[in-house]
């Protein structure tokens, strides 16, 4: 092309169509930098529940918040740690040999969720038996009725590997199809979550 | 246009013109797409309390967070269920007829937010007593003032209908100008609040 | 410039370049305002936990939290508020002088975390022995490590003065390297917060 003769329509077109895709882009990969960069300050779709009591009314509590969620459209997921852990215990499984701070433990924390206590108005379980008394009463569902909704929903269920060896619970006295982890796993569930909740 | 003859400066502007508009309208509707994908990802400022405790002490730190939120420019929300509920319950408010369990309940959950006990060094109310006068001595706003002012800051208090009708509480029997909902109600604040606690 | 004279290509192709540049600078300038907009709606990469409990367990659960949040790289505040500031105290320090309500307060609330007790199995202190022995046992951090862990990775841990006014507790009797603060100075860290728990 020779610098200094007119240039023909066809080739002033082409050479604006060439001169605004270049500089589109440079902006083009800009604008994708900065959308990636506040795309990582935002949060997915999700929901992440620390379940620390093991006291029935927390409890069910969490898996009411925890269907409700996952019933919203989260990815929900639980972490049951200290004693929270006794909501996940199978009833009347044996577990592994215990020491003897282990059997202490293993005898003052509840056996599964049937026997878990209320955390005001206990009585020596009067509590947990009025509530659940009351709930049947008004067809609300039971903590084994959600629990198990839970499941059907997709709610991811962790039992805290730290936990477990501080009260030396093995997997076999829990329930079949946990996720185990600890608190890294709980982390990188809470950093993305919408709701973060401690029970 | 003869696409041969050279063109005259302004025609040559609007050809400019036309092109860049044609390639920034496409790349506009991208970016606006994508800046709207990552929108969804983002929160409001809103923060959403649960209150599930009955506990003086922590319904108390309940409306001093909830004030302090609404201080700070978020719409703040406040889910009371379960044993929460008691510190809607106004005072000497008879209710509906209830059953036998549901009587029972009421005689040993608190009348109103004046009779609520605390959940350390309790003493047979002597705790909330203590913290009472403490408070006062302070000049620190009872819990009775901070449910003033989060009204007057358009705290939403909101009485969980499902912990309404499991303890067989009417709205009859709390305070005037509540909110009424499910979780489902409490999830749609969650999802979008920047802060979000169980207490 | 004559405005019917043809253009030289150079010339054109400057004029092309600054007409391309000029309609950008209006795009540009309208999307970075609306990517202002989203990225005020975003989080930032940080932790807050209200520590409202003073139980052994549960303030255990919160450093164990705050050292894995820091550890998953956030920027990590704990705000300590009614029971939870005895996890504060120094051991044996003395403090100001106090009326009859404060002693009374300083009489039945933990020394040091060393006299904190659990919030379940507390047996006048056996459940906190036991907790501590079966810890010490399988090698899983105390707290007193959780706690110089936490300060090492920067975590902050801030004295809720609200609960210091009402409790009397001065700074003399609490740690050293701490920040003081109101609910105001806890919201300013939770509402840019991914993870927000009350404990």
């Amino acid at each position: 092309m020779n610098v200094n003769a007119p240039m023909a329509p066809a080739e002033i077109q082409g050479a604006v169509a060439a001169e605004v895709e270049r500089q589109l882009k440079t902006f083009r990969d800009e604008m994708e930098r900065k959308l990636a960069e506040v795309r990582e300050r935002t949060v997915d779709d999700a929901a992440t529940i620390v379940v620390f009591s093991g006291d029935l009314d927390k409890v069910l509590a969490g898996f009411v918040i925890a269907t409700g969620a996952a019933a919203a459209g989260l990815q929900t997921s639980m972490f049951f740690t200290f004693w929270g852990l006794a909501a996940l215990k199978k009833k009347g499984a044996a577990g592994g040999p215990k020491n003897i701070m282990e059997k202490m433990f293993a005898v003052m924390t509840p056996k599964s969720t049937e026997s878990l206590g209320t955390s005001k108005l206990n009585f020596f379980g009067m509590g947990a038996v009025m509530l659940r008394k009351m709930m049947k009463d008004k067809q609300i569902a039971t903590l084994e009725e959600l629990m198990a909704l839970a499941r059907e929903m997709d709610v991811k269920m962790i039992a805290c590997t730290m936990s477990m060896d501080a009260m030396g619970v093995s997997k076999e006295e829990l329930l079949d199809g946990l996720s185990y982890g600890g608190v890294a796993t709980y982390m990188a569930d809470a950093v993305r979550s919408r709701v973060t909740l401690f029970i």
